[in-house]
């Protein structure tokens, strides 16, 4: 991180060379290249990530707040307003999967939320160059300054800023351990993160109306994410608990990600409880990322449920379907922070502000009450403030 | 911090003697001394307090989110839906002042919320007793479990539990800078924090319109906080400047904590420029935790600025009455954090769980979108769970 600091580019390029192995000449993409690499995204994938676009635009339009001004008391009137928070910065992993997808979950609220300033780093692959889909799915964004940088070099840039890449706000986006650890070193120099990151998980409530190789589909989809995913399966019906195990067995022969999924599944667990409302209470207490709920009456259970990141109802709902496009954000708590964080959200991209106006009546009004609490704390001068204009 | 999660209740005795001064016996507040307590309020006092929570209790409420179903496409059906923090806890601090203000400011979003076990750490005095007025502030906000305990040492207790205080998901509240320290500490525990913490600081924008006698009484209000508070006065008018300076230092000598406030001031900056445009960018800038604009057309000034904790607008509307009693919150983002975090608000206090539900359609309408990027990223599990429910 610090060398960064102290050396800026230079130290940037460096790294590269030595983790990405790839000599750069520079860090930011043109328009030329972006223009290029559009050309070759297939339109098929084009559509979809268009469709996804518009679900995701739908669903974080409707988190925007009103004004609501409040008359607390006669002339003493509070509201609050949103306001994008000026400069952010989005990480973008490489690695195995090309997550074009998260470009979408974190660009489109940065839009939405009216972020001035939106960047984007990701790793540059062996040739220096980006996945084509990265590109499209960040220009459809509206972000326009992308630079081929990852790992904890490009947190560093965006928390202390480089001759070509300008220091940012707020850090947005999943990563490796080090790019975690990069994110909770930069919030010790002012930078905010979005959240602390973990291994993902799922949990999958199921009775006996559950079907057993849609659930074994949702814990696999799971369990392909990484060797330290977990995979839960809470069931009040044994039988079904067994026709999963051998759903999975089948399903899993026909996986590319096979290997990380059978390490993944190492971590899982399968639990046979007497009833619902026990699966709610060890749910809550594990309080999961990802919560598919596949029984009957699913949606008073979702009610009853306390702690999730992002709640799958019935058996027509797997998780797929939100990490893509249903319209929620795929960036969700892990870990068991579900029990104290939200997910990413147009909040995750706003600050809101509080205003108050107070007439003179309206200072009149409160003005004893302030002066006497005031008063009470040993705090004179903020007591004096209110006497000062009472007697004009 | 570790001692407190090896030797629990022991340790915590143990600093209690050292730090505050008092051999303790049992950390709990009993009922009996808290309603002895109330008794012992004055009734002004107790007017005042109840004016303010109603005021406090309005806004808050006002900020509560309707659940909103959104189709993004025809079957997928988004929403949101706040539920509280279970767990919560306050941390409120001895010294020169009893900020049962700050008992209110979070007592009562955390009630609204729905937060289920709330609890309060307080140092108690050297008498082993704890400011009647904030066991009234905290019975007044639903919070029965009360602990004399401060410092390190509360936070730690927070953190990790003992035999007699319970583990905490959140911990909100201000402190010293080792309590700053200790709750930055109590996050690599997997305990979130309302927000990092440091000194206080008003900002006044000022023009020809402004009196300088109240402008005066603002800026002395922020500075009694703290030998490390700041307050800017930013002012198109130089004569005013100069009129400030002159109440400043009148006013200053009637104060009891005149001491503090000199110190506070010998930070501060008087900065005359040569239009509101140029006010409004410097503040900005600076992003200040408590902004008065005291200028004309105050309302309009306050709609262009875009980085600020909370905003008061006009000569009516001190900072004191949004420190007690307005409505607004008074837990703010300072020192620059306010360009990133919001002030605490009833989001502080509740998760955000999303939520989606697909009928058999919707997954029809929305299925070849999430395979299609599903396999453009490389994940097959995640394409498959779709494909397994298209097929039935």
């Amino acid at each position: 991180m610090l060398n960064v600091k102290e050396k800026g580019d230079k130290a940037v390029f460096k790294y590269c060379k030595a983790f990405d192995g790839v000599k750069m000449k520079r860090l930011a993409v043109s328009q030329k290249e972006i223009d290029k690499a559009i050309e070759s995204v297939p339109s098929e994938l084009q559509t979809a990530i268009l469709q996804a676009k518009k679900n995701i635009e739908l669903f974080h339009n409707s988190q925007k707040e009103e004004v609501r001004k409040i008359e607390t008391m006669p002339g003493v009137t509070c509201w609050r307003q949103s306001k994008g928070i000026e400069k952010i910065g989005l990480y973008i992993p490489g690695g195995t999967a090309p997550l074009f997808s998260t470009v979408l979950m974190l660009g489109i609220p940065a839009q939405i939320a009216g972020c001035k300033e939106i960047i984007l780093c990701t790793p540059p692959d062996k040739k220096g160059k980006i996945n084509p889909a990265i590109l499209f799915a960040a220009e459809l964004c509206g972000i326009s300054k992308i630079y081929k940088v990852g790992g904890v070099q490009a947190i560093a840039t965006m928390t202390f800023g480089t001759e070509t890449i300008q220091k940012v706000f707020k850090i947005f986006g999943p990563g490796n351990q080090y790019v975690t650890m990069a994110k909770q070193m930069a919030q010790q120099y002012s930078v905010a993160i979005d959240m602390p990151a973990g291994p993902s998980e799922v949990l999958v409530i199921a009775d006996e109306s559950a079907n057993a190789e849609f659930v074994a589909s949702d814990l696999l989809s799971q369990a392909e994410h990484g060797i330290d995913s977990q995979a839960i399966l809470i069931t009040t019906d044994e039988k079904l608990g067994k026709q999963v195990v051998d759903a999975i067995l089948n399903q899993i022969e026909l996986l590319p990600r096979k290997a990380i999924a059978e390490k993944a599944l190492k971590n899982s667990k399968l639990i046979v409880v007497k009833n619902i409302s026990e699966a709610i209470e060890l749910s809550d207490l594990y309080a999961p990322e990802h919560l598919i709920i596949a029984c009957k009456n699913a949606n008073e259970v979702a009610q009853q449920i306390s702690t999730a990141g992002s709640v799958f109802i019935g058996n027509h709902s797997p998780e797929s379907a939100g990490d893509y496009a249903s319209g929620t954000n795929h960036t969700l708590p892990t870990n068991g922070y579900a029990s104290m964080y939200s997910g990413v959200s147009l909040d995750s991209f706003v600050k809101k502000i509080t205003y108050q106006e107070l007439t003179k009546e309206g200072l009149g009004n409160i003005g004893q009450t302030v002066m006497t609490m005031a008063a009470a704390e040993g705090l004179d001068a903020h007591k004096n403030a209110i006497a000062i204009r009472l007697k004009k």
